[in-house]
């Protein structure tokens, strides 16, 4: 019977602890079972709002201390990498203080609630050389990975169109109240999910140029909580339709909508080429669908995911096993290990975060002005 | 061995010949079988270009005589419904000369290859007093009714978002040659088949008051003919992307794509309200798909097409048993004929082509203006 | 204004005019308009069982002449071709009447209410060297000659396994009455729809040589008629699953059933390869899947009917356009007048539907034996 | 910032470091930070066939100790649950080593090699009064839970149908070589993955009471290991079909089949009843399909997974965010947990499993004998 020697640890700092902070301390806690990590990540201490939510959510997350101070979550030497899960308007502050300390930061997207507070994180995050991540999960399903070397292999030749869309319902009655979502400083469905369909443009496609968007409240007025009577004014938008150009040419159309009864995860894009096609909806999301061919025998082929679909493997060798949205976050957490002990940049970064929250605003930009919008991102590819 | 009682006769004057010849002389066979009609459309004289290709078209397609003059068709008393399937660039002589011979004119989509055009037919038309039909089939389909219905009943609520599209792959290809489609007069995606999911939109949801667009010809050129060497500039879209609003004051997405590579028949709505959704692609013409309901239950409910969704009961009296596309076309000529007999109003009519092609053409000046256009259309509903 | 010179006539003598008569009646009203048949069918005399009946069908139908003597229908010489769609009982009369005046027959299947009866007519139309055609419509789907083309090209390597099915739900109520239906003679689910999957599996994969079944009757009696209080025993099957192994070996299962809840047209299978494989449901009619390939990018492949889909191309000339239930029957007419003109073979005929009733019976004996059967057919192809 | 009150310690020793071994310790890393445990299951010791692979998978799978004695492992006091992955001829050793040691046994499918060895397994398991959990992980996602439900409430009536399947791909090529699945003690289709279909039909539908079967292997030899050009006779089935009646009456068929080409995770079922169906496959396995209701606008429902199906909860607050794989693992070592503390039963059970093998020995004899086989399980519900 032998004692087995650890890997190098490495300390994770939480901060929050509602669905998403649970949602990385899974990850923290599966990754290195998965994933043969190059060290090994302890989840060591979670910050919350007071002590009490703090510490009952360190029990439940498994961290080894708590604290309703994230200042000196961040300060503490057991701490190497900050996981942010804090309300938006947060996000600035606390990854400013985790860049002037030198630390890996994790953050939840959006990076922040402007694109002028995500440039200066990013310039901050930059200028100081300090790794970054920000949580675009669905970037990490193996299928998109696919479709990108699809793509870019040229096997559905020049690419001609776009049309994307995340469509979810969980404002869709006019009952559902206000939340940090509806706040006027970040919120709206352009921002919250329009954001994660974005980012999938930018990276199957390149960055947007252009747009003529029309973001529009549906309801105007909504509770102040939760089976409130009080209702207040609406200042945001619930559901977003826009036209694109990306800088590469290609046309298309792009919706957020979080107002979409009946769907409930409809992130979904299709892109077509000169000689085929690929879509993709997250509702399937162990799916690729992949149009190549001609004649008699051409269709549109359901490739599922399986152990050739890196990093199926580390889930499953066998195919048709499914992975689930929270293995999306494992992914994303190994690759941040990963990027952590070698130092490297890891993406989406806060550069590739602004950029998404810079075509956020040209969208919001264009619907107030009621014209197209040209503009450039903070990464151009 | 009784001699039958034939019922009435009424004299189809058919003009053209080619794909939409043949299925007009299909549905002009099937309908009397098919539905009770209230008189026998025979099928008459066929005119084409010659005299060989009539001859010929009226031996295969059934027709008692033939001409190459197609204003004898139009006069002779033994025709009392014209049938167009001409290029649209006669459509309006063709109908302007029935019109003056008091004749029922049944049109192909588009009614005309301008709006200007398309509305001096209609003037002229309810002038004379004569009953017209345009040959958008699609709206035939008992699904489309049974969303209509649906919509109209309030199950899904007040109606908040569209999303519509109508998608073929026939231009897909750099080599697709020059044609009628692609002629500056009445050509080009957004015309062709963008039509069909514009008249599909008002037959739901009622007029476009306002749009964005950006009409795209994605390959500068093509060749005149089929694998000619030579090419020729192209100056119609292949694929037009556009915001609407309704004036109802739902908005939403449309596209019209003869580039979509991978998509056949991609003709397709997803209309959503606070209280449900209706979604439907003619990919899957024979079902609709209806979300209603909430909680643990809740779910897209798939409704195939059976006997209980007129006039599907009229092709078979069992549930499953499929609608085809050509019987679209039947029950677009048993609606004909029941017009003509009572000599009603026949939908959609002169008017209603008349006002998709209006919209048609506020989206294209809404891309070459590159701003939003608010119209009103002929028929405001 | 020339007269059109017309092809010879065929006449078409069709008794009965239920569900099946004006599915005929269409047929042979759209197939001279869609093929270029080598002669002109026309609807000459119906038959149906009382004058009235007959004359309301034939003026509905578009038929000359009507009668409630199917005997003078059959021997009238302005009839060459006699389509049978009367109650199954009364087939082998018929049809042995019009074998004996030499005509072509014309029968809906089943084609007898037993296989010993069907083996009398098989033979005696054989002797006499009439053509004849069985109206296993589902046969005549392009996508079901690609299935068999596909399989037949060694694409999906040697044949492993069958899995086979038509399910609908019209008994699915234990309130469903009796009718022809439940006739202990020649009744039952494996009668009435499983003959629709073994034709398809003969077709597909040659003849069934053992089988194990059972085949279960679900509700003890049902109403003698609708909405009757008297409920009558049931001694058919209303559900029947079936162990098959093929004469090659391929083993597999096979269901007929009637009462699937949910289900209107599942007639549906899939075959199974050592390199591929195929898989269809009528319910997607306009569909096949293939599977084909390994690697990263296999899948299964959804092939839309289109126009390199003989005889799709003669409904229309662009795919995705979509196929109907009767447009079966369509092809199945003018196969028919094809095979009468040139007196060839008709696929399936007599015989084929002969093997198709045995297969029948042995599942039905092997049911009640409670032990595997091995039988061969009258085609062992 | 306070150090965290850690929960009780329950230790896991697991043997066993290949797919399942890794799926398990996932299981025990991720559990306690998903639900809400009793207890903290503590990874205290991995065995493995030599020392180095324990060491190495004790390492990578977070494990505190290693060795290559399971012996010691099982009687070490750290240890309070035994977690068996090791090859299926072990299973009965090991885990009557830890029923004799007192201590909980989670054991992967199937239970032991024959039913007789599961016999032994289970009655000793009952004498000691100690928890048992076998692996039939498929039974622990929500969707199956809803069918459950669906089923009991009546809403689908007189269940009267069962069509189940558990077809993937594995060994559907000739040259897939022998492994521990086809060992002839324990080894073939309806063992391995037959057993799961078995697993699911018991729980939704109770005891199956007669079978008949076909067993068969496709290939009569297969490559002695990887690339050999060595093959040896092959003595278990690639593919099962079998008729199946449930001890409630309820008739149908199963099919267990490694060799379906072009399916990886076929799992599936269709049960229908006389008011409604419910339709399942693990290809889309955060989806239920529920048909139920009559009229026009009657249809599957396809219901999507969210927080009111429990414990998807657990894993996220949001509909549509998908379930995988291996949270069904993580949701079986949750219930195992509470079992473990609460001293409970733990369903599926050993006596579960028995049953399940009792069922799979019944459909193997069948098969052999040509005959239905009438039997009853060690566990009639």
């Amino acid at each position: 019977m032998a004692d087995v020697k650890r890997k190098d640890r490495i300390g994770i700092g939480l901060i929050g602890s509602g669905f998403m902070g649970r949602c990385h301390a899974n990850a923290f806690a599966a990754a290195p079972v998965l994933f043969d990590l190059p060290a090994m990540p302890v989840r060591a201490i979670l910050a919350d709002a007071t002590e009490e939510a703090a510490e009952a959510g360190a029990r439940a997350l498994g961290f080894e201390r708590a604290t309703a101070d994230w200042e000196a979550l961040i300060s503490d030497d057991a701490v190497d990498i900050i996981a942010i899960t804090a309300p938006n308007v947060l996000h600035e502050p606390m990854a400013m203080a985790a860049i002037a300390a030198r630390k890996t930061v994790y953050c939840e997207k959006p990076l922040s609630i402007t694109a002028a507070s995500a440039r200066r994180m990013t310039e901050a995050a930059e200028a100081a050389g300090v790794v970054t991540s920000v949580g675009f999960n669905f970037l990490r399903n193996p299928m998109i990975r696919l479709a990108k070397d699809i793509i870019t292999s040229g096997e559905i030749g020049e690419i001609t169109g776009f049309r994307g869309r995340h469509a979810e319902n969980y404002m869709a009655s006019p009952d559902a109240p206000h939340s940090f979502r509806t706040d006027p400083l970040g919120g709206g469905a352009v921002a919250d999910i329009g954001s994660h369909i974005i980012s999938i443009a930018r990276y199957l496609l390149g960055p947007i140029a252009e747009v003529s968007a029309d973001c529009r409240t549906i309801y105007p007025d909504r509770p102040v909580s939760h089976r409130s009577a009080e209702r207040r004014a609406v200042e945001v938008d619930d559901m977003t339709h826009a036209l694109v150009r990306f800088a590469s040419g290609v046309s298309g159309s792009l919706e957020a909508n979080w107002a979409a009864t009946g769907r409930t995860m409809d992130l979904s894009f299709e892109i077509s080429g000169s000689k085929g096609a690929v879509a993709f909806s997250q509702e399937h999301m162990n799916e690729l669908l992949v149009f190549s061919g001609s004649g008699a025998s051409a269709g549109y082929k359901r490739i599922e995911a399986g152990p050739l679909h890196t990093p199926y493997d580390r889930f499953c060798p066998a195919p048709g096993h499914h992975l689930g949205f929270n293995d999306l976050k494992v992914i994303e957490v190994a690759d941040l290990i990963e990027s952590h002990v070698s130092n490297g940049q890891c993406m989406p970064d806060f550069r590739e975060a602004l950029a998404v929250q810079e075509t956020v605003e040209a969208i919001q930009e264009a619907s107030k002005a009621r014209t197209w919008v040209r503009f450039s991102t903070s990464r151009s590819m």
